[in-house]
């Protein structure tokens, strides 16, 4: 088996970004649906995606589980599984926990920077961990089969969620910080307790959580790879682009505003360079997965493990969500 | 002037409510609209009000300012003020604390037991202080005219929320853990804190926050209140009774348990003892505002101060919140 997969996008998406996915070889693709949408406007992304499924069959379908990476590598098509960013969906209701799954959902963050009503972002000053509702979630979550993404939370909300939940976690998008110091890139501490609990880091290719950012090489992140893989072994990391093919700056600024601020937060970027910022040439989109194989191999991975960054080692993780 | 004001009262209203209050003087009470309801669910809440303000025009009216504790007095009739036991009606939008404003809200606490997206409740385990959104949060409510409520919050949270605020807050309902020692109750160093920035504590006559519960003698209570002017200033004291009239034990069950979790939680109460508490024989209903008033006398009070705890303090409070 060889699957390719990329563990978090958020394009704003239409034909052209999912021909390139399927021209990446993607056989799975987790697709962020909610950052700061509550169930009711959560409905309404799902109706546009049931229209994109309907408008693109032959290249996309909504992913359940394990078996639908394995069919649509067969189908020649790209899994679609899809995630929150946040836990705003459930809003403040525990039953909607089993309701989500239902609709697809596999994966939810505790929190998205700020503090949310399950744990603490990263953008906060204090982490006061897991909250009495994140602990009931969680167990929800274990139970229904949606995994716990603690990507954009605090550090010791990432440690008590490690630590809760009675099945493996996962980081889809962010790097070690010991390559890159950006708030939401991970201590060696975390990522070491990570991957002893089961746990997956999907590698992130978004410029704000790369080594001098747009600029940084190939070689670099491969180094880094190579690093990560040796901190918390190589079947324990994979790839969490977080491409955002197209989007619009309005939308990185809803995505770090939301509407819990009346004066505007830059997040990642600043008041200067406000916008999405530019991809590194090696990795403009999916595509760069080919880029990604050639350079693994020049850094010292064999065949077997960089098969398993590029997609493998999701595909066995995702084997354990149910 | 001689006002007598109750803020805080969570009562199953019918005319018979409305009508103990006026026998018991009330000008004013601070009723509680909202524990867990999110916006949507307030518009309900508060058509249900407008029902009572229609049908009950001869004893109450709702309050927008201290002007209109002054016409209750004249009119002989009580003001209703609009508060929010949580801050789950502005969901994560700082807008909607304009709105809920324009629809009456002058108090609102900023969590409700458990985690919330401004701060923490004092069930928490840890509590990191005001969040991110808590402090626009708090700065809109200042801006619009709506009291920082921090009765159910954990203690940094609320030294945050003191610290924070350009106006006074106010703790509507709670009595000081050197008396009665619940979860809760206040410090004395958050009392003090309290008052030295102008803020209220309004003293609950709930069992659960009393020595000995049910059997709390009105002494002890009276001597509570004596040692806590001496601490707070005689100034910044009041009654916020908590009183529960007539609600069934399904509320209480509710309050605690909103839909955050699937197994039960007793809050203050225990498995056996899972409903409402009795309240002491001295206060089973507002009329007992003249059981205080005869014994804050004994314990040493001037009937000056004595009017002052009784509605004055907080008539002056009110002055200051637009």
């Amino acid at each position: 088996m060889k699957y390719k997969i990329d563990n978090l996008q958020y394009c704003n998406w239409n034909r052209d970004v999912f021909k390139i996915n399927k021209e990446a070889k993607l056989d799975a693709v987790h697709v962020t649906i909610a950052y700061h949408e509550d169930y009711d406007e959560l409905q309404k992304v799902i109706k546009k995606w049931e229209k994109h499924f309907k408008e693109n069959q032959d290249l996309i379908f909504l992913g359940k589980d394990y078996k639908d990476i394995e069919k649509a590598q067969l189908e020649n098509k790209t899994a679609i599984f899809f995630g929150f960013q946040n836990c705003s969906p459930i809003e403040d209701d525990i039953n909607l926990i089993e309701k989500v799954h239902e609709q697809g959902c596999r994966f939810m963050q505790l929190t998205y920077n700020n503090q949310s009503l399950l744990a603490t972002g990263c953008y906060e000053k204090n982490d006061s961990g897991v909250t009495n509702f994140g602990r009931e979630a969680i167990k929800e979550m274990n139970k229904v089969g949606i995994v716990i993404d603690m990507s954009h939370s605090g550090e010791k909300s990432t440690f008590d969620a490690i630590d809760i939940s009675q099945k493996p976690i996962a980081i889809t998008h962010a790097n070690p910080s010991f390559w890159h110091s950006a708030k939401r890139n991970k201590s060696s501490e975390l990522l070491r307790a990570l991957s002893e609990n089961g746990g997956m880091l999907g590698l992130s290719l978004y410029p704000h959580h790369l080594k001098d950012g747009t600029n940084c090489s190939i070689q670099s992140f491969c180094e880094m790879v190579y690093k990560t893989a040796e901190l918390m072994g190589v079947k324990n990391i994979g790839i969490g682009s977080d491409l955002c093919l197209n989007q619009p700056n309005s939308v990185v600024e809803w995505m770090r505003n939301g509407t819990w601020a009346k004066t505007k937060n830059f997040g990642e970027g600043s008041k200067t360079k406000s916008g999405f910022p530019k991809q590194p040439e090696w990795f403009l989109d999916a595509r760069g997965f080919k880029n990604l194989e050639e350079n693994l191999k020049k850094v010292g991975f064999n065949e077997n493990e960089i098969d398993g960054i590029l997609g493998n080692n999701w595909f066995n993780f995702y084997k354990g969500i149910n």
